[in-house]
């Protein structure tokens, strides 16, 4: 770019860093044979081609329903869609029938994507120099928000089921006492299958780190709002998943829910949530109203006849069938084909392994090991991506997130079978 | 809202106002009965829901095609749609076949309607306190952008053929003297049946306000960019339109023209689209990318194949006539049930009318005017809306954009009588 435009741009434009996602995307697209197990695509086989095209018959050969579809909504998004998803979140949250889902419904927005909710939410949320607290390692695409708009983090360090409670406290307390938690926002966690480790965080640590959350309110001089990811939550392989902070006693002022249809039904129709605490719903509508006036009303109405005519519980049970199969493919492999000194867990959903070098191995985007791996046509992630800037802690880049989601079975085993070998040269 | 939570929003969060669309589109949505001349709904007779159905059959009963749309795409957008939309530019500003196609289709974004293509542009070009001159009157929905982003604006009078082009070197001269040229950053123009005005601006003043805004530019020490707002181009009703700004000579560094089919198609399928001076390109994408790393795929491969089939065409044939009537319709009522004070001209297309009463009567939101109007039933946007806060001059509040967009014709003779009965008692 040259000087002269650059002075034209506004701070955003000229602070805003390419995002490593649309680089990887960008690359997996142009090299058709390179097995990418970096991009978050999700598995071409589990779409639901033939269901949506039915239901997309369906809803346009309803003269009254079609011609709903294809004008303009709400902002908020279609009434229906958001009732059926507030039960979905309360069936997962095993909540009995009450009005729960009257409250959950009407603080909800459906938005262009989960990232959409996350974007806006952020905007409403924080200004330039204000700080998100996120797991180390986080979900990389978040981080790219947060540097596009100039926030900082702070790294709290992650433990099997989920964040550190006692590092969590320590860093809040060293915030307050450098005055710099009135600058604080927000907690956000990836809660289910998270991207990029697997791990899921447990109904205990989320009710203690709300409870943490707003010991330090008053320090604050506002509220600090735990913000839920939920992307990956209906991945796991078991269908099952642990409650959300939603289920929680009076968290509906302080929790803030974040899920999408992307994931678990198509990552080309483009739907998801997020339920706001009231006070900031408003705020939020007002800023969406600026950004679409509203998410395309066709995909939304898509969405709404999968979840109706139980198209979208049969695709998923068969998704998350092909996931387990997929995680077992790769589990395999990496067995088969990593030398000892590698570490992972095998996540129970999700669509990511994490693997963990020795600690003198570099995984980074400019390193050998990733240089190498490119040339032997795999791509991963480089672990280091997925770790805020925190000046309090060295960033790790020693691990690599390797996606099963989209590579098929032969290029997962393929992909893991070049990697090792590119290892074991190190 | 309490205080406590205003304390935690963003300066965008607490700056931002209620959009008066979202206001004018929630009424209409929760008072059926409601005779809507306000919001901007296309008509519902002209949506393509047999046309839209066939092509998502095809589409998804193909294998590989169909997969590819349930599956994400690129940040900008699918190549074929951008490369369709490159030659349907060109073909309306009749540009013979050369490299011009891939030249635009290289510059261009895909995004979740025109809005979001405004949207993120102003993002990455505006910082609080810049400024922005528009057309006055102009489209109020991009004054909400620029009064949740913290933007001033001046506000450059209209002639029939655009804007007043001494008006407009007098502003910039005055910005240059008081030193905010450095801070002016856009000429927006909603060039083709204006909303609100219905009024289209001629090619040579395009020019004339380019070679003006190149001339501001050594003072204001960068690009002062044309920013052509084109939504309403292809609803004219004759099908033609005069040249884009893209169109001019080197225009290409400083031009960036919108466009969206959710007017000419359907706006529950929510495509638009921009294309920008190179230099802006890449700013614009990595902002696109943290919103919603691209734009549903799905809908992009509707209009895709929508152009692709001929059913594009064939479909705004029968909306351009439509609106004919349907303008017809209302300039006939006007004639009939206003009183011979008030003074408007006939549109050659878009989906308003603008409305001049006398200047001693205030059409204003809290006008007696609006409410006796919403207790006949009749809802119109008040002209004073479509005004930018400019100091320089008083706000006229005498004036009313009146759509036969949405209404039926038969709401069309009915609202315009009901309103013309309230005008005759003042």
């Amino acid at each position: 770019m040259n000087r002269k435009s650059n002075t034209v741009l506004s701070q955003i434009g000229r602070r805003t860093a390419d995002s490593p996602i649309s680089w990887l995307m960008r690359t997996k697209l142009e090299r058709p044979n390179l097995v990418s197990l970096a991009a978050g695509f999700t598995d071409n086989e589990s779409l639901p081609l033939e269901g949506s095209r039915r239901l997309l018959n369906e809803l346009l050969n309803d003269e009254s329903v079609g011609r709903t579809a294809l004008q303009y909504g709400s902002t908020a998004g279609d009434d229906t869609l958001r009732e059926l998803t507030a039960m979905r979140i309360e069936e997962l949250d095993k909540i009995s029938i009450d009005n729960k889902t009257a409250d959950l419904s009407k603080r909800m927005v459906i938005t262009h994507g989960s990232q959409q909710f996350l974007y806006i939410l952020t905007e409403a949320l924080c200004d330039p120099g204000d700080i998100v607290l996120v797991e180390d390692p986080t979900y990389f695409v978040y981080l790219g928000i947060m540097q596009s708009r100039g926030l900082s983090g702070r790294g709290i360090s992650m433990n099997h089921d989920g964040i550190d409670l006692e590092n969590l406290e320590m860093v809040l307390e060293s915030l307050r006492r450098s005055g710099e938690l009135k600058r604080t926002k927000i907690l956000y966690l990836v809660s289910y299958f998270q991207n990029p480790t697997g791990r899921s965080t447990s109904l205990s640590i989320k009710k203690e780190a709300l409870n943490l959350l707003r010991k330090y309110e008053r320090a604050a001089g506002h509220p600090i709002y735990l913000l839920e990811d939920a992307a990956y939550r209906e991945l796991g392989f078991s269908g099952e998943s642990n409650s959300s902070a939603l289920s929680i006693c009076g968290s509906s002022e302080r929790v803030i829910y974040s899920g999408t249809y992307s994931k678990p039904f198509a990552t080309g129709v483009r739907v998801g949530f997020g339920v706001l605490p009231e006070v900031l719903l408003e705020p939020f509508l007002r800023i969406k109203s600026n950004h679409d006036f509203g998410t395309s009303h066709l995909i939304q109405k898509l969405v709404l006849r999968a979840l109706d005519s139980g198209e979208y519980m049969k695709n998923l049970a068969k998704a998350q069938c092909r996931y387990q199969v997929k995680a077992n493919v790769m589990n395999d492999s990496l067995s088969d084909y990593f030398p000892d000194l590698v570490k992972w867990e095998k996540p129970q959903g999700g669509l990511n392994f994490w693997a963990e070098l020795p600690r003198s191995m570099n995984t980074g985007l400019k390193s050998k090991l990733f240089q190498e791996a490119l040339n032997q046509d795999v791509l991963y992630v480089p672990g280091s991506l997925c770790y805020v800037e925190d000046a309090s802690r060295r960033k790790p880049s020693y691990e690599m997130r390797l996606s099963f989601g989209a590579a098929s079975e032969k290029d997962i085993r393929k992909g893991i079978r070049s990697l090792g070998n590119v290892l074991k040269c190190k």
